[in-house]
């Protein structure tokens, strides 16, 4: 029984200075959790607790799925991480630290090369197969912008998994196996979520799937379609445009547009030129980028942005990803800024990229490769040929679902999970290899899959506080029961003990607040920022021989006689 | 239920080349864990499982002691750590590292700092006090010579508290408690260990014992009384002398000894010289040391070495600990190197330090401070007079007990546990301070306590293996019962799982070997090795409707009838 006279908890009356959602504020405010360095946190017993609850559930339902636990250092050396090309390319968001001899080591972010070289040490034929294994263990990412509390630390935990089979059909029994055990982890802790598409270019793989917990503060946009359901990061969302019909279009056409720097000026000038009917949405938009060193131009509609992160995940393999600055077109100067237009392209030997909504046989507004002149009437397939199509520009709210044609929805959640076919580039990368029924030598195909432990536990408490407080669902709950004994006499204190001694004996976690010289008034106020499910007030009704029961998520509350408190708790958390 | 037909585990016939300890070389041979670097490990599911069964006992009696749970992270700031000092202190064996901003932080080897902090953070009050609160976390250390797997390593698992006081004797009941929760931890594992004196004088406090493994790999030494039971370790031993009777001995008396750079030579010289009777123990050495930086001299008997770990130790607060190099003697040329003696110490102005063995009014051959020249009848108390005492000479088995004078037997050990009366070093560095009964600030005093949970493991091992492997208590066995099933046929495997299943449906967790494809011989020899205590055949006797029944520990072995074998089982694990 948690004990409120001894137990090592200060809650707080003011938000901590620094808490910009709800669940650091709550976290903070209600003893959960403290803030030792930016992204860095420490565990107060209630959050100790709850953090170990959640584990607990993801555990069960990892070991009920058969995946069998394992756990890795979080000091690794640099050598597997060197063979995957990983030590250079997470840049400089891993930490990286050399021990008294000088060797270079790392703190593990996530562990897929652990875990194939673990594979690799123990196994050797495919009859070793299907495997997953998984680990609950604490990462470490040194974030740009480590914020939220412990939604986005630089330390946290990670339930991490790997799954290890012979052949693509195997992959697609395991990734499905976790996507249910993920489904089971997350409706245990209650959680409200979306499994999203997700891009999987970059990382090589066939497959991915995240699920997000909506919430107003979350970093994560995602799209959803009101209708069939659809759902899928703005990375994935996949644009469908039909092919115009340029046949009754006119040829090309320069014109001389002086001072038309902005679209909007460009937009003005041809509506004054011809007499109205243009918008943004007519021009196009030919962006210069830098990936990796190498110039590409994408072609956007000139009403929407080019969304840098979208486009880097659908160029896949591409690390960074930014905008011309000025000596790089001064390296070009064959293009003509502010006037660049996909017309001439093959003699600049740059590649041009179309975002889909550019589609084959639309006409457009564009520059025309010469100082203040734009063209009308530039028509894919007939006066530029883009070499690609690629995902480029903003998703907004009220673009097509790519199932069912509904206008979309676009939201805001966080990441709780993260499911991939990673396929066979770590296992190649370490040689991972089995023999096949043949004798065959093959290279493993591979499966990751992440939970995010700690992350989860504000997730959580996001989508159940309300405005008194954090709000808990019973499984995680740091205790199911929260009994306040109020008054100055010896009586209520007794049997609020009693009664938790009861509720414990069959199996309820009990939280009492057995404080004398705290107030009712803030014992209730510290009961509701606290959060268990159930909360019991002995006090006042003992003199008719009741007690209070309130639930705390609808604030229902009923006065029970002291002989039915327990059985009326015990039916109100069945 | 283990089932070993998908156990992730391959077990090794051979023993890994780096393994010199019998856990280091079982626990790999049997699956429970690989290296990853020096020092550094993961654990496999058989070790996941009795790792955390470790756990579970110490959590469970740290918890019913009514210490409180908490977790802080590894990865600290190193603000802290400057405040103590303890950021130069640690030297080379703090793993230190610089986020993506140059900010230094370290992994952490133990929470002193963390935990003061925190309790500074939330506490304020006299009333607030007592309190204890611990963590079960990884921590870090780079080691100079990690070895015997995860007995030294560089990343591990232990179980730090820390008691807060307001005064002396609220820390004595704080550790009296703690000491009582170890005993009952290490019990609960099926552990033999002693509770031995420990130094105290470095960290500043006025306490503290080890809990020691007995084991002859062992890296501790500690001394032990065979009748009254005195323990300590080396470092701790004291060393009782009377004073001798120097009222009829000789004046002091200088005599020429050329050719004598040894003790023995010297000792020969004397006994040719004065017709015999001349040991080492009744020269003096008068040995040169650099305490961080400043010379000292320190007097032992010439049969004895100084045991500089043991010195340092007394010393309390040195850092650095060398013997005079040749440089070092450049710099005080009035030093005889080969014959000095304490005579004319107070000219040098250097300190000298005796062992209690150079007691008061004993008289000595030492150097005459002269090349070629030593001197006898040199007497404590008449011809020099120490500047202190303190324990500096080796112990050996056979020194006499300080309480009983018996003679004292040295054995060798593991330390699993550690408690400590810190006092007031951290709170004062930090500034911890309560209000007290009568509204005045005071420093609250503090105690530490550590239990190797991951070393327990091996230690665990060490003690309890056998030549044919591991051999674990049942509180902490991967599995309580393995089960055999031997045959072609699919009734002994039939057979076993139904066991399997009714043991586990009583509560016993169950390891089933039902490989298919390994031979009875395989299956017993990887059942010995794993070494979970009851070992259950299926096989043969099946024929007559009964099961084998073994004791791992014992080797006994008992045909039973299968009807009984689930309350045979019951019985034995009772």
């Amino acid at each position: 029984m948690l004990k409120m006279s001894t137990l090592f908890l200060r809650t707080l009356r003011d938000d901590p200075a620094d808490a910009e959602v709800a669940s650091h504020r709550l976290l903070v405010r209600a003893g959960y959790i403290r803030r030792i360095a930016a992204g860095i946190y420490s565990w107060l017993p209630l959050g100790v607790i709850t953090l170990r609850n959640v584990e607990n559930v993801i555990r069960q339902e990892m070991d009920q799925a058969g995946f069998q636990e394992v756990h890795f250092p979080a000091l690794l050396p640099r050598e597997a991480y060197e063979a995957t090309n990983r030590w250079e390319e997470y840049g400089p968001s891993l930490f990286r630290l050399q021990d008294r001899r000088g060797a270079d080591y790392l703190l593990g972010p996530t562990h897929e090369e652990m875990f194939t070289l673990m594979v690799k040490g123990e196994y050797s034929s495919y009859k070793d197969l299907p495997l997953s294994i998984y680990q609950i263990q604490t990462k470490y990412r040194d974030e740009a912008r480590p914020r939220s509390g412990i939604i986005r630390g630089r330390e946290f935990v990670m339930k991490d998994s790997y799954s290890f089979d012979i052949d693509d059909a195997g992959l697609e029994v395991s990734y499905q196996k976790h996507r249910d055990a993920y489904v089971s982890c997350f409706n245990r802790l209650g959680m409200k979520y979306n499994i999203v598409k997700a891009v999987s270019g970059a990382m090589g793989g066939s497959k991915s799937e995240e699920f997000l917990a909506p919430c107003s503060t979350g970093e994560d946009t995602y799209v959803l379609c009101p209708k069939c359901g659809f759902a899928a990061n703005v990375e994935a969302m996949v644009t469908k445009v039909p092919a115009g019909d340029a046949s009754a279009t006119p040829a090309l056409e320069v014109l001389n547009t002086p001072n038309t720097p902005t679209i909007d000026s460009l937009v003005d000038l041809m509506n004054e030129k011809f007499g109205g009917g243009y918008t943004a949405a007519d021009t196009l938009k030919n962006i210069m980028l830098m990936a990796d060193g190498t110039p590409i131009a994408v072609l956007v509609p000139g009403d929407r942005e080019v969304d840098l992160k979208r486009l880097q995940e659908n160029l896949g393999g591409v690390h960074e990803l930014r905008v011309f600055e000025e000596a790089d077109f001064a390296k070009h100067p064959s293009l003509v800024k502010g006037y660049i237009g996909p017309q001439d392209a093959a003699k600049s030997g740059i590649k041009v990229l179309a975002d889909p909504r550019v589609a084959p046989g639309t006409a457009w507004i564009s520059g025309a490769n010469k100082k203040d002149h734009h063209a009308r009437y530039v028509v894919n397939g007939r006066d530029f040929t883009p070499d690609a199509y690629v995902e480029a520009a903003e998703v907004r709210a009220g673009d097509s679902c790519p199932e069912c044609n509904t206008e979309i929805i676009i939201d805001r959640a966080i990441e709780i999970g993260h499911i991939f076919q990673l396929g066979r580039k770590y296992a190649e990368a370490l040689s991972l290899t089995v023999l096949d029924q043949n004798g065959k030598s093959q290279v493993v195909t591979m499966g990751s899959y992440g939970i995010g432990v700690s992350r989860a536990v504000a997730a959580i408490a996001e989508q159940t506080s309300d405005e008194i407080g954090l709000n808990w669902p019973a499984e995680i709950a740091p205790a199911k029961v929260h009994i306040v004994a109020t008054g100055k006499e010896d009586l209520p204190f007794d049997t609020a003990l009693d009664i938790g001694q009861k509720l414990e004996a069959s199996g309820i976690t009990v939280m009492l607040d057995d404080r004398r010289d705290a107030s009712a008034g803030v014992k209730f106020k510290d009961a509701e920022l606290i959060g268990n499910p159930i909360i019991v007030v002995v006090g006042k009704a003992l003199a008719e021989g009741k007690v209070e029961v309130r639930v705390r998520k609808s604030g229902d509350k009923s006065e029970v006689l002291l002989a039915d408190a327990v059985s009326t708790i015990a039916k109100l958390l069945a």
